[in-house]
């Protein structure tokens, strides 16, 4: 989503350009206000349904009753079924910001208990390799305006099964994961790949919907190698076909240790 | 900051590469755990209390009692005179999450209340064109790793004043600030540059330690115009030279409106 501006160019010349939409949403589950998100507005639905599920509050659509989008608030309201708490809430959310008052911002709290996931599936090589440009193409707002971030989910044949653009790196890969659970797809057989860099936060929110690998068009943070290879998860970084670094779990593409 | 890592090549070659550092910061004041940053490492007294100034509890570098940095907790103790209390932190403090308990989390509080500064200083256009390939050179990290923002504050004559590095946009806007607050200069004289993309985020924290234009190497969003607007601030985006585009404010720059 982007928006008409006016603007004044180096020469002086007053121009009109679109930017890429920033608005804060609150999400309220049962009635608590739990987070603001900065984010680009059009695709509330599946950022709230992907933010739920990779901040492991949901495992399925099905245990959000209710979802109400109401311009800048989304009001979730989950089945009787959902264990969820406030604080539980906290644990994974942590980026810029903690809370004082509950006590949940420690280290600890942050890295979570990680899961292992199994070994496989095996990627093609080919497929990886041919993923940026599709995801290019795709990129439409940020075509026009430069100011998004984008993220993509493959499936092992190489379909671009979702894409999604936001203002925050992390919201893309929450839109991305939410489509997933809105078209009941299963990604564990995919993989994400990320217009940018990929930080701890991103492999977790993978991690959290199961996705084997992630693959990203620019570095990885020394923190994001360390939780792939703890979690046994394949990451992928500097993807510019032809090349590209694998920094964890090489057993999942196909040819990828032979030259 | 940076490691070595080893890696495997698309030719299926191993490899040592530099990644820049992720790691979690945990601040507690007075006892409060009160956020985790995930920043990189190395300069975390300035990181600090740039955080201290642009979350709005210190106004100066006096106000911080003691500041004893040890592995990844940063434990800050505040003057007497410091109104500091947990619920007036979680005002500003929203990025991806905020608490649940403590409500805080609502799209007033992400907005605050805006502060609107006063008109000046006029800066050089030439300055403002000479400040990427300044910033650039001194992005040592970035420059091995590819994994780090970078940003810079210069002075009316084009002097870099600071430039800090982090694998998180908003924690190299606070160090620079923080590096202002630890060498006592006054930055309300002078403008940043960040290397990357302006979030209403950045502006916000410029506007909190009074600094009346930022730069940014990339796309504005619209919620940082609005803000730069509202507030008085200028934004310049775009800015690869001889190009830039103004959004907001274009009367400090010196003779930007002519041709």
């Amino acid at each position: 989503m982007d928006q008409s501006v006016s603007l004044i160019s180096a020469s002086g010349e007053s121009k009109l350009d679109r930017v890429a939409v920033e608005e804060p949403l609150q999400i309220t589950i049962d009635g608590h206000p739990v987070a603001v998100l900065m984010r680009t507005p059009g695709d509330d639905e599946v950022l709230v349904t992907g933010f739920l599920k990779t901040e492991g509050i949901i495992r399925f659509r099905a245990e959000i009753r209710k979802l109400v989008i109401d311009a800048n608030h989304a009001l979730v309201f989950l089945t009787d079924e959902v264990e969820w708490d406030v604080t539980r809430l906290s644990r994974n959310l942590f980026s810029a910001s903690s809370c004082g008052i509950c006590g949940k911002a420690t280290i600890d709290a942050v890295m979570g208990e990680q899961v292992v996931l199994n070994d496989g599936p095996v990627f093609d090589r080919g497929v990886l390799l041919a993923a940026p440009d599709l995801l290019r193409e795709k990129q439409i707002t940020f075509n026009s305006t430069g100011g998004l971030h984008g993220c993509g989910l493959f499936s092992r044949s190489g379909e671009l099964l979702a894409i999604h653009e936001d203002v925050g790196r992390h919201n893309a890969v929450d839109k991305v994961i939410g489509r997933a659970l809105l078209d009941e797809f299963d990604p564990t057989d995919s993989f994400l790949l990320v217009s940018g860099r990929v930080s701890f936060e991103v492999m977790q929110k993978a991690l959290a919907a199961g996705i084997p690998m992630v693959a990203a068009v620019s570095a990885p943070s020394s923190l994001a190698i360390e939780f792939a290879k703890q979690s046994n998860q394949t990451l992928v970084a500097f993807l510019r076909p032809p090349g590209f670094n694998v920094y964890s779990g090489a057993e999942r593409l196909n040819g990828s240790a032979l030259p």
